[in-house]
């Protein structure tokens, strides 16, 4: 059941993703720059998690669609900016060149911006009344800009490589680089979607908790997964001298923090019996199994 | 008159700047970074633009002051990316060493992401009603997009070095990088300010012309400027490969069409006859006859 909604959601997600940036008077290796990484695949987590606390609170998926596509287009330029020379050097994302292996840092560095302005215009265009955009646009600013991704990624940099980080220090960090956005997506779907207070602070608890199962997982996958299915070298993070949750908790404990973060998430759903409500919970679970 | 009201126009925009990025949970080092660039001086050319044609609309200053910091950090940011190694690689802004100099590449590039960010926290931060906001948020958004200024530095990149550029090109090209940006500080002026449709169209026009003054001017100046005043070698954008309009037109052409649209800034002035249009007039003329 989970699957099937995952699909059709991604679906309807990626037909929009591949016509919103198409407009007149883009040059035409900008666009293809932006549109390599943006539709390269992914598992499109965030939109689907912004749709379907959009339908938790009673709107159309149709109306909040563009907030969804703004949600990966800026997780998508995080990637593309993540993997300059300056910063991660990374050649491979997803299995494939990473942007500025195939069109040159600079365009990488361009494309990341038009996708981060881009965003912006795509939110700007979901139909639904603009006190509820601006709301969600507040969120979206918290979530990736200093005090939140941006900031993340500052501290990655900044403590790359360093013995002394602690688990409070990493758990902060990554709260930061990837969990503000997860939680964002949820927040951004219940407040556009028209949530009242109660259950807005609801999707803000399990976005937070499942950011944080998410980004342990991932840094168990680093470990313990297999490369072709990940599109990048296992071992990664630890080869680069990030600190990661299995290096600081052994991989049992690790699991058991996730396992915790998923019953935090699941728990925030405990007043919700629909259909919406149970793929929610099936999420939670799969983020946890995954392997890729 | 003109440069008073800009000197007291200006002092606000700068105490604004020097507090609109401070907030809890923004990592130090990328403050220091993001205030290095946004606090190194400069006109506030965009921000004055933004404020007066809000006021020309009969809005309080004080009410859109967030929104023209926000031009502000664009026009920031943009400078920030433009300077890096992979693009212009510049070592000098302002008379100082730019931002990845200073604080290394990878630091350059997320203080930029971030103050394109945070620019859209202070536009929704405006107090004016969510509809006005929407609608310069979008504004800003085809100003500052791949449509508008990231398209345009797309195409001054593939076009540095070709000999076939003509000037209808660079005229886009700079339209696109430069233009837009100007032409969207007085049309989100407006919007913020809640002028009719007819006003807007004004000042919108005001802003193109103005905008397409500003560039042939600075390209001027980097053929005839002094290097103390401008703060940056003189002759850097022709040693470049860089396409200008004196190149192109030869300096007297490119003197009398700076003058041409100065003149047409002035003819969308016509309607308006308060201290603010007198200002917008003074400004016109002063930007034909800088010198830095």
């Amino acid at each position: 059941m989970m699957k099937a909604y995952l699909s059709e959601i991604g679906g309807e997600v990626d037909r929009f993703l591949a016509q919103c940036l198409k407009r007149d008077g883009v040059p035409d290796i900008l666009l293809q720059a932006m549109e390599y990484s943006l539709l390269a695949g992914g598992k499109r987590l965030r939109p689907a998690l912004c749709l379907v606390w959009a339908e938790m609170a009673g709107e159309s998926r149709k109306h909040v669609l563009p907030a969804a596509a703004a949600l990966e287009c800026i997780h998508t330029y995080s990637l593309v900016h993540d993997d300059l020379p300056a910063m991660d050097d990374d050649d491979l994302r997803r299995g494939k060149p990473s942007n500025h292996k195939q069109f040159g840092e600079a365009m990488a560095i361009l494309a990341g911006d038009a996708l981060l302005t881009e965003a912006f215009g795509l939110l700007f265009s979901c139909t639904v009344s603009a006190e509820r955009i601006l709301s969600a646009g507040q969120e979206l600013v918290r979530a990736a800009g200093a005090s939140g991704m941006v900031g993340g990624q500052v501290l990655d940099m900044e403590w790359t490589g360093l013995d002394a980080v602690q688990v409070q220090d990493l758990s902060r960090m990554q709260e930061l680089k990837t969990g503000a956005l997860i939680r964002a997506s949820c927040v951004c779907g219940a407040v556009l979607g028209g949530a009242g207070a109660n259950d807005v602070e609801r999707a803000e608890a399990y976005g937070v908790h499942m950011g944080r199962a998410f980004q342990i997982t991932d840094d168990i996958l680093d470990v313990t997964g297999d490369e072709d299915v990940l599109g990048k070298p296992v071992g990664s993070d630890v080869n680069m001298g990030k600190v990661t949750y299995p290096a600081l908790l052994g991989l049992d404990a690790s699991r058991r923090l996730a396992r915790d973060h998923t019953d935090q998430a699941l728990a925030s759903l405990q007043p919700y019996d629909n259909h919406h409500a149970h793929f929610l919970r099936e999420l939670a679970e799969y983020i946890l199994i995954r392997s890729a």
